[in-house]
């Protein structure tokens, strides 16, 4: 049997089919111990079933998906993007989440001022680790790949998260996806940096040497060219031991397949990563 | 009458409906001073006769796009990518070009060896600059988006490009294209760090926020979200006074144009930016 106590699924790996009921209950019945769920689906099932449902199959969540999306064209904007930010806290409280995972949002519509969203991004995670504390809810700023910088998340790399970080202080720490950040020649030394107390979630899956589409054509481990057991290395060399979360975007090929398929494959690739 | 002193046209953009011979004459109709032509393009009209119609038109060479493509699976296939280098700095040379634009290659087909293929493009173009210097012709290594790093390249930041510069030493410098590198929190320091004796290019086109596809995409000038006056003023502010090399790689909107409406957007929008 492969070891899969340190293996997560984050729900929107199998949401192409999938309700999320659906996909707790298939998460558990293969012996995987952890879920990351988003928040449209959690919506959608409610929040206390949600929690409950959690708690009966005795499922640990990695983290919550996702706080962020800080940028606005005014300030009447940031503050509703906060207000939402708060409510995501709680949401994590409630779950009992390792941590919230933020994608801290792009340009505001029309703005070719990244310098002023960066700092937007800044002053709003600052704002939110006030409301998260508290709650005992931990914020992990996702860097994203470059090429969602327009439209996703301004920040980039692993160094420039843990930029804000040291900022800000405090339990804020990274979520380190290999798809985004496998490229990143700098990548090994920023992993050091971060450091096992910063270091708040570990995502898996796989880049594809031919990419179809800039958001929902990622690959499962081992079908693409990243190096998954060298980061995975890194992040352990630093004494992470927390989950391995998989999450895979992908419409025209794992998100139409059937889940018990999908979960199979996800157990025999991290055993092989 | 717009100052278009400094704008090239890189003949990519226009490929889409045109031969090159085509594309020569429609850029020294419209008054544009400068062309950087691709290999392929050059090898259908014949090298000499490319030269000679540069020649007979008056026009300069921005730039020879490309060398680069180090990476292979074993040492034949990396010193017959050199060779076929050394053939692009021998034409880069015949056409008098300001720079021979490297774009350094992926991970070779099957490999997950990053490092691996970075250390042969830094050997790669080492091995290059003994053979082009004698040659006159300038090497510019041009970082691509990290989105490019398994299939075209694995040099994809400013910082890293410079590294290998340091490193090698000579002449070699950077090809610094906006779409590429506008999203770099450390852009404005590593193009201060490149100085004008390293800066040998400057790419325009612009990002769009809706990318729909990774190589094919890219939006004229102002229809996207990049700052380029702002990038501009960072490699002006080093004292480059080079071309502005307008190249847009767009399979669905501006290759389906006619070049007369082509060229004239980009002398507008050149302007404008």
């Amino acid at each position: 049997m492969p070891d899969i106590s340190q293996l997560s699924i984050n729900t929107a790996t199998v949401r192409g089919r999938y309700r999320l009921d659906e996909i707790l209950a298939a998460v558990a019945r293969h012996g995987i111990p952890a879920v990351s769920p988003w928040r449209d689906q959690i919506a959608e099932l409610g929040l206390a079933e949600t929690a409950r449902r959690i708690r009966d199959l005795g499922l640990k969540v990695s983290g919550l998906c996702r706080g962020g999306m800080f940028p606005a064209n005014d300030r009447g904007g940031f503050e509703s993007n906060l207000d939402d930010n708060r409510r995501a806290a709680d949401e994590a409280a409630e779950l009992n989440a390792d941590c919230l995972v933020l994608v801290v949002g792009g340009l505001p519509e029309g703005s070719k001022d990244l310098a002023g969203a960066r700092s937007q991004v800044r002053d709003g995670i600052a704002a939110l680790q006030d409301y998260a504390t508290p709650l005992g809810v931990k914020l992990a700023i996702e860097p994203l790949h470059p090429m969602y910088c327009a439209d996703r998340a301004v920040v980039n790399t692993m160094a420039q998260a843990l930029d804000i970080c040291d900022e800000i202080g405090g339990e804020v720490g990274v979520a380190c996806d290999v798809y985004h950040v496998w490229w990143d020649p700098d990548l090994e030394r920023q992993i050091a940096r971060a450091g096992k107390a910063r270091l708040h979630a570990f995502h898996i899956c796989d880049w594809l040497r031919v990419t179809k589409d800039l958001l929902l054509d990622r690959g499962m481990m081992g079908d693409g060219v990243i190096d998954i057991a060298q980061v995975r290395g890194w992040v352990e060399a630093q004494g992470y031991d927390g989950f391995h979360e998989c999450e895979i975007f992908s419409a025209q090929d794992w998100w139409t397949r059937d889940i018990d398929e999908v979960l199979k494959t996800v157990i025999e690739r991290h055993r092989a990563c």
